[in-house]
């Protein structure tokens, strides 16, 4: 896959986050270009809620755009430090969620409580508390240490970082990550949630019974993206403005 | 009624279940066939927000799929099971409504404040506790033993089942049962809410003044979906986008 | 103003109630018709956010339909009982607002906490507790003897019932209602909120300046409801789908 | 610049400020006329969200209007006091946004608990709690008295004043003062926020780094304000209605 096949990528996942309200005049989403392991493409500074494909550019890990026009927002390092500690590493995601900054200065972790996030999130996420823009490759390092193996953590009062394999699974983690902290956020206003224990939650990670095919699974794992790509492309609008027989 | 009917008012009950965005990419809306007491119609494994009447086949009580192209979601035997333990029980929703969900890991039980729900959730919602998902006999025969005689429960950090008679008085419930929720999260952030006890609410149930005859009952029972229905098929939009003299 | 002119402006009313979630499947609002001081006119038992002026008729106050085809909701004894309590009551409106309903069941009394509600709502607003629809004089008297010379009052699990001197007076007061309910509740989740004490609040009533000229005065009375209106016929959306220049 | 041209930025301002729900039928936003220290462009008295650039009107720091047609709002001291007592003053707001009538009646103080505002509202915002429209030049010069250097300020049971030195700041300081207040109040329900000290905070309002240019910088600034504007005329709308590719 070439720069502008990861760019058109990221301008859907960009559109999918912009109607989710995780990103709007704030954040950055950025992907591992396929094959050079030490260059990623990310939108040059501007609202990454109205971003083209046009809009990307190619970056090294020393924050030096390779191709493309334009420079990428200065918090450049954030992306940078993440595919550099971790080859697992295939998107990356900076976004000012409001949930996100809620939790980020809340007494209360923002721990795993809808199914699929029990185990993952357990311990709640981790949050980097210093002042300041992560725009040096200094605090991007201190920044990686916290996530360390995790695929999401808080920045205070500032919103949160977002790691997964590829553009459509961090995408769609960002959004679990706000529904999560929607539901957390509602049941702490009742009392002390029913948090799970690690224990206890492992049948959600279980292995899928074995009547499910690959190609059944891989259709059940493309179909919530479907979904949100609806919201953003007509579909579901056209669903619903229609006569619903 | 034959499958195809049923097809297209399980496409109308999720088009309103997906603009009240109780279902999305996730939870399925089933119907017993009429005439055939062990087959019920369920969308395929899909986006339940995006179905058309193509999307639906017919299984039995057992998983098989004997009408139409394709296979459900791998929890089906939410439906399957509900359908043999409770003859009464016409159509079966289970969602990841969001409110639902809250008060899955909430300490406070989901129970009845709204007018029409205050004898019948009375006690407070049953919360199926588990962790993984009901895809298997056992767990759904589990969770039918928790249901019992009610129409909704709750699954912890995953959503909720909801049963009634029809297709559409299942949606009505499940939209009830999100205004339920959401109305009393509101006042439990307040303090200790006005509960009823059941001898209290009695009145609530009444049978229906005489002067109300069978046909202007029918024509009250309609006229709720009949709103729900203009949401999704532009009637409510062109009202509300027209000059409104 | 005859019957016909009456129907439109109750329409208009409807609408601009359905637009803000105050009316849906549920709720009714009648307007007295002017020179008969025993005869409203009110809509027929549908969907209040769907009506249009044919869907109106009137009635008398001892619930005989007089003129119009259809018959109102069985709730009708809510309006004809404030009108035959209140000779200043003008126009009745009956709601399901969700924030009436969660003040209904609120420990905390939905009391005046915006400027223009500090003194009239200062006490809070009477809770009318009993289960049952209000379908009986008997309950509808009762209902008025709690209202006494109030602009609203809340019914337990239920929603709310607000009268003012005309349909435009009333459509506004329940938007105040919501908006009021809406703050109060918020500033609750934080501790006590700052409440004002009668004689303190007094300037909220003042006299206009006398630099206010009647004409001026008018146009700022009609000026809100514009606004509204602006929402329910198109006018707003154009403002902000345009250039905004 | 001349009149007309502060007249078409206040429209714009307004219609972003519309689209955020932060004016609606109330408020008025205002613009020192450049070159004139005494006088300023304001709405005529309408709802905001509604104007066009031929509703505004110029008007002296008495409380004359010396040219345009109408007459503004009768809480114009509002304005005429801060722009007399604040020559860095380039613009003003009055809103009754729902978030800051919320936070006027708090026992909590709205103070700095995002980025940007850490610093700036670390000691919380004032409150003016007098009752009564601020229609005097002698309520307006105790508001401004509480107001000091601030760039905002909250009007108890009322709503706020927001001042900057240009028409796009306020507006953009308005929308961030909203965003502040959502999530404080948020995370307020949660227990003790992890509020900032200033010491700690200083490094949110460091210098830029000197890889960002003076060109760079700008177009940081004005992008902010390109995804309101987006919001206001069509753009973003395209975006997202049309195929996401």
């Amino acid at each position: 896959m070439d720069f502008s096949a990861v760019a058109e990528r990221l301008t859907l996942g960009c559109r999918v986050l912009a109607e989710q309200e995780i990103i709007d005049a704030y954040g950055h989403l950025s992907a591992r270009l396929p094959g050079s392991e030490n260059l990623f493409v990310i939108n040059r500074g501007m609202s990454p809620a109205l971003v083209t494909p046009e809009d990307f550019v190619v970056m090294d890990l020393d924050g030096n755009v390779v191709e493309g026009n334009g420079f990428p927002n200065q918090e450049w390092p954030i992306h940078a430090c993440v595919y550099r500690a971790r080859p697992d590493a295939g998107s990356v995601l900076h976004s000012h969620s409001m949930w996100s900054r809620v939790f980020s200065i809340s007494p209360v972790k923002l721990s795993g409580v809808l199914m699929g996030q029990t185990v993952d999130w357990n311990e709640g996420l981790p949050v980097y508390r210093d002042a300041g823009l992560i725009r040096t490759v200094e605090r991007g390092e201190k920044m990686v240490q916290m996530l360390g193996k995790g695929s999401a953590m808080l920045l205070r009062s500032h919103g949160d970082v977002v790691v997964d394999r590829d553009v459509v699974p961090t995408v769609m983690r960002s959004i679990t990550l706000k529904q999560n902290a929607q539901v957390l956020d509602r049941a702490l206003a009742h009392g002390t949630p029913d948090y799970w224990d690690l224990q206890e939650a492992q049948p959600w990670v279980e292995p899928k019974a074995p009547s499910v095919t690959t190609a059944h699974a891989a259709s059940l794992a493309s179909r919530v993206f479907e979904y949100y790509e609806a919201r953003v492309n007509g579909r579901l609008k056209r669903l619903l403005d229609a006569d619903g027989g």
